[in-house]
């Protein structure tokens, strides 16, 4: 990890808050060399992926930089689970404003810590450098998998029934709550929103009982949207869906807000950020569900719909069935 | 890859783009996974590194896209080159202002793509956002070597002489002729010291040359600066060297930009951004250059001066010896 300077003695807090995250990975050369070797258990394949987070986009720069650091581990912690694979390591750039300071950098890196701790997973290179714009993130996330057990978006068969864990739409009503909005809402429920917007649950460990339970055929975490990332499953799959609206899990803070405003149900089917996992599953998939629900703890899975042979993606309720256009982005 | 617009038609433009730089590459999954599988040699040991560039700060918005490009994955190329390691696939983050044009993003890929058939490396996934600020870039290149080959910092021991590759200075002298200097320098000389400033040469096949052929002890890429980055493997390595100024290896160009000015010597010196390779070899190191020599055409490998047992970095000129203090980053 390669420490460029903005402010004389910047190096030294590289070295004071950073080193100690890599400290326990013999790979990561104490951040001292120009990379780091990272050992895949034999026969296992590496797995890949990066995200990137910007200051005044996808977060606020007053937010509290402990949960920035969280939510940049765990959207690709996330994207891992969605793959079914397990966390070896991870490398991060920060583009620092001249303006930060040690106390920032310090919780920055104690909210790395404590997630390092929890999903397992460490610090194994980067690089800091000045910006003059927004703070800047950057995190490459590696984990590995057994070859030809990755889950893979495109294996839906008509036919399969659509399975999502936890619950939907809760990110979305936070940001709304950072917003201003749903200020009838009891704080806590308010509280509780806005901490699953601010820090996502990466589904590591139902991704790895996925694999191991061969019960998933399609997967991929709900980043963009329900039925936007049910739309990936789709077009690459070459297939539909239909997914019954009055089946999707709400939260209580959901349903509360729901109560008040049943149009919100808009943020369960197409709100982002929820990095749940979305998976489709073969008929006979109770048993098999059963296994998995039991290394997941009181992680919910629920049946929400079911993969059709057109390529339509249809959202069933209680007034009838509504059809949605090819590419659901911007279905709110 | 995942694409968030900041425009309608971006995921469109980044697919036009930017998947064909990944078509070759299976694990790449055409770029729409959650992840990308990457596969190790077996026996080999994945390496791993991460840089990130700014504009404003590491190049300049108006530099040209293709160049942009290209810097960004060849000093992450140097990296690998500098472990001695085989580049295998990257990882890109690009956070891209609202006013980037298809025009830009073409040119950008453009340059990718033909670093991509020079060096033998692959897009294998990213992630590509808005930002309100400058254009940030983050790449993560990652690289196959043999176990226990690799090369390290720490590795150099008393006696061992220091070479380098290349010539130094260049990309220092670069940047003075991007900001208006050097202007009684020929107009061919400035332009090749832009060109060594804005697309620098990662030493891949030295890298493998030097693992293959046993001649390299501590090693890494000239990236802060001659005597910075020599003191980075006599820090690591507990030991000291001596440098002999008039052995350092000079440009045509900078030979001419020092005729002129010869305290430009510090360029060599103390300049960044060469990225050319330095290293130390034990002393009977001849046989086993010219065997090393022969894999990489007609590049330089120069004997510049000698690791020694006390942790002094002495420059010795035809003035006299120059002893530095610990912590080189300001010497120029």
């Amino acid at each position: 990890m390669r420490g460029e300077p903005s402010r004389p003695g910047e190096f030294e807090l590289i070295a004071r808050h950073f080193r100690p995250l890599a400290a326990k990975y013999p790979g990561a050369l104490d951040l001292g060399d120009d990379a780091a070797l990272i050992e895949v258990r034999p026969g296992w394949r590496l797995v890949a992926t990066a995200d990137a987070l910007i200051a005044g986009v996808h977060f606020l720069a007053s937010d509290p930089p402990s949960d920035i650091a969280r939510k940049m581990l765990r959207v690709n912690l996330s994207d891992l689970a969605a793959m079914g694979a397990e966390p070896l390591a991870y490398l991060m750039t920060l583009a620092l404003p001249s303006d930060t300071d040690e106390a920032w950098i310090a919780a920055f890196a104690e909210g790395l810590a404590a997630d390092q701790a929890q999903f397992a997973i460490v610090l194994a290179g980067g690089d800091t450098v000045a910006t003059v714009g927004p703070l800047a993130l950057s995190l490459t996330a590696l984990g590995q998998v057994e070859p030809g057990t990755e889950l893979r978006r495109n294996a839906g068969r008509a036919g399969d029934v659509v399975l999502v864990s936890g619950t939907l739409g809760d990110a979305a009503l936070g940001l709304r709550v950072c917003r201003g909005e749903l200020a009838g809402l009891a704080p806590e429920l308010r509280a509780l929103l806005v901490q699953r917007y601010r820090i996502p649950e990466p589904r590591l460990a139902l991704g790895r009982a996925l694999v191991r339970g061969r019960l998933a055929r399609a997967a991929l975490d709900v980043s963009d949207g329900l039925l936007a990332d049910l739309g990936h499953i789709c077009e690459t799959s070459g297939l539909g869906a239909v997914v019954e609206a009055g089946r999707l899990p709400l939260s209580p803070a959901a349903q509360a807000a729901l109560a008040g405003t049943p149009q919100l149900i808009g943020d369960a089917l197409g709100g982002g950020d929820d990095y749940e996992l979305l998976f489709t599953a073969r008929p006979s998939w109770r048993g098999r569900l059963r296994a998995v629900q039991s290394h997941v703890g009181d992680l919910p899975i629920t049946r929400i719909g079911i993969v059709t042979r057109d390529s339509r993606l249809t959202v069933r309720t209680a007034e009838g069935d509504r059809d949605l256009p090819a590419g659901f982005e911007h279905f709110r």
